[in-house]
């Protein structure tokens, strides 16, 4: 097995992936957000890149038990349940319930890997089960960071590298990309949350109000929950 | 000013890129080599992307001021005068002549900034003179990893890491992922030899019985040469 990780979201879908499992991870807050409602009983969750398809495909859904939820601009869409902030997907609200979910940058990295036979979902709270599930696959793990409009997203890669971290304690190869997501998770370790608020995106969430999610996002080990995502649903297999 | 740096090889040419200046590093071979010909006397490098391209870009020179120069699977072309390997690039050998150089990565590299405004060739030999190039144009500098055949290069986001530790000390401000290159440079700083003897690129020019141009390119500070692509060619300006 050899570990590798994407630090730049690719154009377009990924090729098949034959013998990989592919470990999308927006921290703040997407995947965060994925993990925390199917850990409170939510049934699953329907990824879609526009605001204009979660309202369409909702609306063919049984209303009393689907939500739609998401951001723009890091602000819940008027007209939707929930806003993309972890904290609001409790128990009360998700349990039995299937969400339809857009966000800027994590629904369209799931969709980068749809059709890909394994893509699981990963954040901090999730990263030892996931790594667990990885290496009882023996499948080619690699890391598909969300990144930020395109962009590098210092808080996925360092997520990334922990996870890389825990591959290598098994036995598994790393690719220098991967050798430095773990380099530079040790480098942040130390402090994850301060990590977390001085890079450019926990800045903008900052500006925005949101600095309780920054310390919710990066707990860890906190989930035992591998959302897997196949046929356009993310669920718990 | 703010630094970037872009970890994967983008596909296709840049934006225009008004206000920036583009710095590409191919450490393990292409760049060092360009400034070590230009530092013994080189009058120009003309990178071209293709070996036929080289052949018959050569062919319109004159032949006693012009030299072929470049690799295909790290080894010389057949037919052409030299291989990518720096230590080759003599003054003896260069000095008053002309290079038409085409390498794997690094001249592709190049290719995908031409037209831009300001764009320098790095390595680590010359690092400290790019530096202070940049602040001086007053421009925000962006690295450009030549990468391996698309995919992420340690050895040249490292060596861009060294030129933002430069640069954060001249007041420069880093963007996220500028700041997870200086970190990985921090990491390495201590011995880079032994970076480029690990990193995936370094073991395969090992195995090609390169390894003294793995000592030779990761020497700091010994060129103050600091060469320009412009118009299709790069000199001293």
């Amino acid at each position: 097995m050899r570990a590798d990780i994407e630090f730049i979201p690719r154009q377009g879908p990924f090729r098949k992936g034959e013998g990989k499992v592919f470990v999308v991870i927006d921290v703040l807050r997407a995947t965060t957000t994925i993990i925390e409602a199917l850990s409170n009983g939510c049934t699953e969750v329907i990824p879609v890149v526009t605001v204009d398809e979660a309202f369409s495909l909702a609306k063919t859904l049984p209303g009393e038990e689907t939500l739609i939820g998401g951001e723009r601009g890091g602000l819940k869409v008027d007209g939707f349940d929930l806003g993309n902030s972890p904290r609001e997907y409790t128990r009360d609200f998700v349990s039995g319930k299937r969400v339809v979910l857009t966000t800027t940058n994590g629904t369209k990295a799931l969709q980068s890997v749809a059709g890909c036979e394994h893509v699981i979902v990963a954040g901090f709270t999730n990263a030892h089960g996931v790594v667990q599930r990885c290496t009882t696959l023996q499948a080619d793990p690699v890391m598909v960071p969300a990144g930020k409009k395109g962009r590098f997203s210092l808080e996925d890669v360092v997520c990334g590298g922990m996870m890389m971290d825990l591959l290598e304690r098994e036995g598994v190869a790393l690719t220098d990309g991967a050798r430095a997501s773990r380099i530079l998770y040790k480098a942040f370790a130390p402090n994850l949350l301060e990590m977390a608020r001085t890079c450019e995106h926990g800045q903008e969430l900052i500006r925005l109000g949101l600095d309780e999610d920054l310390a919710f996002c990066v707990r860890t080990n906190v989930s035992s929950c591998v959302p897997v995502f196949k046929k356009g649903s993310v669920r718990l297999d």
